[in-house]
């Protein structure tokens, strides 16, 4: 049985392929993760464990997609950098945006347990992805720099909104009255003198998000019993920096040189 | 701080809205399958336990999304058909994929021991999918015949394949040379008269593929002793017929009907 | 000298292949045509030179796309309607749409002095052009009705106001007061109270815009002396007729019937 | 009447806006201009007065379309470049590239008798136009290079051509077999050791094509009688340059500058 006389409907399939010469970032947003974080006990304003899932999950799609040059996430979204001239999957928008939402999806639930060792997954959750094209170096930090003003604007807020909440005895709806409409030196301020924390104190992941980046790394190995040599291997690391100010792409040059 | 300086970056974002009034296929497809259903000792030519598994996940994107009116699946492919009105995620293309095949996946890895509860999954997979559409009933027929004819294709060379190797004291090598541009008629012929199988005879799991639909059936509920109630729910039935010939549509006409 | 080393620029050119299996409309709009008309001082309310201009450009288009089952036209734009399986220039949108929208452009300067004899054209016009996809006839009905009512809607409304101006001795400004928001019914009271008009005595050519198919003919032609045969040709004609009620589709069934 | 019934069908008109920070290339192109040219007699191998029509087409456009940095046209093209951040009909590529091709065309037949006074024009022409975009001055370059390799290629060829045929004797179809698979020198070589034609001494307009850009001009204007002034205005200049090497660029800093 030939399969000829109904293959013609595969001319309805459109070609969705990428402008190439372009940044191409695929934002990855998790999709009803309040209430999944929610269902599932997570620590306020932040869960560590949370954090160090979503970091793994995005280390799993950069080991697939060598073409990556640096994933920035927070809360409950990463974002994934290609080079410019990335060639993967022909820049098919559609066929990479699904490959990376589903192997980050599946490697969410896979390594779960690692993370959540005492809590049962009730129900798997589900991301959506879309690629984004951006022409030009500067354009691409600044999308990296809206991302890490976001991950600051709803870290500061979120750790205002649960500490009113766990030590300040107000209810949900109280917090947020409090805090509406209130700008950053307002939280800042109400943080210092209500409970003694200076927000820039808190650990750097909460108010950075993070940043992950393949480096050549040195080792010193020893061969032979006592023989040791320096070994240098490509790894990805975690960094919780400020990536909106100069020196972050003064200190990795390679990420904008697109792993030159 | 404001996030305003940077947010001028959401103008590279494009629009994918698909067109309306026209059924929209989602097709999903495993990624390197072959591979992973060799590293998970999948039974050959088909294995149950995987269709079962497969067939649970697109339950669960069919519950997530409640336009959908039929889904159609074998091997490690599922097409999931969407209301011509459906308005889901407002029929953007990116967002419909990427949320079906991440919870597809995230499904996959959630429900596996239930399906495989002897295996250790060794690693998650992935799935890619795409947005299709299709603008008259008979095309979307013709679409679904594609896919089954291709099952039927597949599946009795499968058969064929590993009765040689499994029966038939082949090397994989001397199968694929036995086969290799054969025709139905031959491998049908093949697998009668050497092996005495009548392919026909072959569960129609294997033979049709699986088609989930949704479906009012009545129950007979005692509500209180001695007094019997029907009742009308809407529950999803997987079924195993073919779908190329119009008997499948006028027994379920509801289908291009959109859910009328 | 080669040209290769240039040549993958040519990777940057997207593709924008419109959907098969769809009606295909290209709706012309001319750029900035009040102006255009009041340069070449257009009769008021309706200018039938430009009319009839209009209608033979649009025809020298279908003359060129044979695929063009009608076109509709009124004031400043015309719809092109593209049977469903046309596969003109490979449906590729914008090759579709610029060679339409320059074709029509040229004719209107060509053609101008059969129809402006007496009038010098200032400047060249220019049109716009988009291709939109109708999946079901009645949806490229609906499309068409739509358009037959932004006619009838301008016109009525053009054809009070002008009335106001030349005959009722109002200022433009008077007139435009006059009608800013009311109904169809009282500007057809308006102009028959005060101006003794019948609206629906006005030429159809103004109430319901121009409707161009093609027909198959029959003529009588003398082909020696004294003998006369008939002779069938596919012709070109021009209809002032309501499409959008039932009995023009009936009247014309082929048109819907892809030109069967 | 209100049109609110039909109005829905605007919700089947795509989104075409075009990535926003690329240099927005339209490239226009003759339809069938071979028959277009023979049909009105153009001089061979390269009529000048086709030429300037085109420019002056050409310069028409760039008056209407302000963010237009540069455009380069030969035989029957022309791209015209927009700057990065023009925002242009809100840079929608089928409005753009209509608005362009008709506004061409309508001025070709709109200035035919100023370039061709003694030639009936006996048909209009049509052109079609895609939008490229092009994310980086490098690509850009290499795109214009490409164009003016092509006008290189095309035009050697035709002077080889048509010089066989008018002053070597050869019909057409000679002068092809004794050109076809040739390399450059060797028509360079055939054209000055049969005809004594030094190809670079021919008129640059014939072997570069032509490049319009906009220039702040100086001129000295006589205010008063016995009174000059320096008027600085912009102006629209005509060039026959290499743009493939750097001097042209270094020449005109302003192009790539964005007007800056």
């Amino acid at each position: 049985m030939a399969n000829s006389r109904y293959e013609y409907v595969r001319k309805f399939e459109s070609d969705d392929t990428l402008l190439p010469g372009c940044w191409l970032v695929v934002r990855l947003d998790g999709k009803a993760f309040s209430k999944f974080s929610q269902d599932h006990a997570f620590s306020k304003p932040v869960d560590l464990r949370g954090i160090n899932l979503m970091n793994s999950c995005a280390e799993a799609v950069m080991r697939e997609f060598g073409d990556i040059v640096l994933s920035y996430g927070h809360s409950d979204e990463f974002s994934f950098v290609f080079a410019k001239d990335a060639q993967v999957f022909k820049r098919r928008a559609q066929k990479i945006c699904t490959t990376i939402s589903s192997l980050f999806a599946a490697h969410y639930v896979f390594q779960w347990y690692k993370y959540f060792p005492d809590m049962e997954m009730r129900y798997p959750p589900s991301f959506d992805a879309r690629a984004v094209l951006y022409p030009a170096d500067n354009i691409l930090r600044d999308y990296l720099s809206w991302r890490q003003v976001d991950c600051h604007i709803n870290n500061l807020y979120n750790t205002a909104f649960w500490t009113l909440v766990h030590r300040g005895g107000c209810t949900p709806d109280e917090a947020s009255k409090e805090l509406d409409g209130t700008l950053s030196d307002y939280k800042n301020e109400l943080l210092f003198t209500r409970f003694n924390i200076n927000y820039n104190d808190l650990p750097a992941v909460f108010r950075k998000g993070s940043i992950l980046v393949k480096k050549v790394v040195e080792e010193t190995i020893e061969r032979t019993p006592g023989v040791f040599v320096q070994k240098r291997k490509r790894g990805f690391v975690v960094l919780y920096e400020d990536l909106i100010r100069d020196p972050f792409w003064a200190d990795h040059p390679e990420i904008l040189g697109e792993l030159a």
